[in-house]
């Protein structure tokens, strides 16, 4: 928005646990920076998916982001399908950019968040739009660190923002998504306002 | 299935004219050959996309394939969208291939059917799902004439398919889908038994 682009935001419902809070969220934010938003529902697709990410799946697991057991709450291939809904809607509407907020912080157990991933369906894309549309991934060679050093310098308004996994109001502070943003925080010498 | 692969099969409804006579038909053919077959709802996503071969769209242009107004057919990254919710499903099912109908026949004017997108598309996937998941497109280098040529050999049962991208139980004979399917047909001194 700072570069004067055209920008409108997307949400999948996919049937995750924490769908409940995080959709909301997102409309909170696109609605802060009068942004139009729009929430697809993929919860069809969501029940043919398995991981414990979604309410079909087993409890959300605690620990480090880095984890082993982290790796249940990968949802098998669900940037992929984001990305590919996204671009036939971009080139529907002529808009020419997706831009999404994978980071390093995720390459460990998310194949779908890497860097050779993100290139490689970049060029698809390109392909498959005849030129018309490419990706973007701002965050795409930093981590939750510089994410949240990037979002303070730039006035983002975190208090309205939500990262826990479960399905509880109140973020639980021990998912590995808690916990990196706890951290990331920490590091920056800030404090997060959420709740 | 003369391979022994198990096969699973998958219908998308994206709201195209020809989704009313196109998805009883793939079940036929699925169910012909005793394979589970099942329909994933896309009427919403459709709802962002625009083409003329959609309910939204404008009229189905008659003539040739390769001709410039079948352009208007084109749903926007129809098959990057099919193949990347396909690829969650196969590595929720633990299936490593998923293949997919596209032909040379295709390539002048959808973009989403040619080698060079399919093979980057391939690398996406593969990438995306640590390597669990690749793509299978036996038809890319051949065309219409070529497999129903290879169709005859194998006894497919012709007169269960469904071609046509019109609205209307009768195909029109007309649309490029029909007419290059007549093609074909002819080419091989074969007689279409389709109504």
């Amino acid at each position: 928005m700072d570069e004067n682009w055209e920008v409108e935001c997307f949400g999948f419902d996919y049937g995750s646990k924490h769908s409940t809070y995080e959709l909301p969220a997102a409309k909170r934010i696109a609605s802060y920076y009068g942004v139009p938003f729009s929430i697809i529902d993929l919860t069809e697709i969501g029940r043919h998916l398995s991981s414990n990410l979604l309410k079909s799946g087993g409890p959300i697991p605690e620990g480090h982001y880095k984890a082993e057991n982290m790796k249940l709450t990968v949802v098998p291939c669900r940037n992929i399908i984001f990305l590919s809904i996204l671009a036939g809607i971009a080139e529907s509407k002529k808009a020419d950019i997706i831009a999404i907020g994978i980071h390093q912080g995720d390459h460990a157990i998310y194949p779908d968040c890497r860097l050779e991933f993100f290139r490689q369906m970049d060029r698809a894309i390109r392909l498959g739009t005849d030129g018309k549309v490419s990706l973007y991934a701002p965050f795409l060679s930093t981590d939750k660190t510089g994410i949240v050093k990037w979002g303070l310098q730039h006035g983002v308004p975190y208090r309205l923002t939500r990262t826990c996994y479960k399905d509880q109001p109140e973020p639980c502070g021990k998912c590995g998504s808690c916990v990196e943003r706890l951290e990331a925080f920490e590091k920056n010498g800030a404090k997060d306002k959420t709740d």
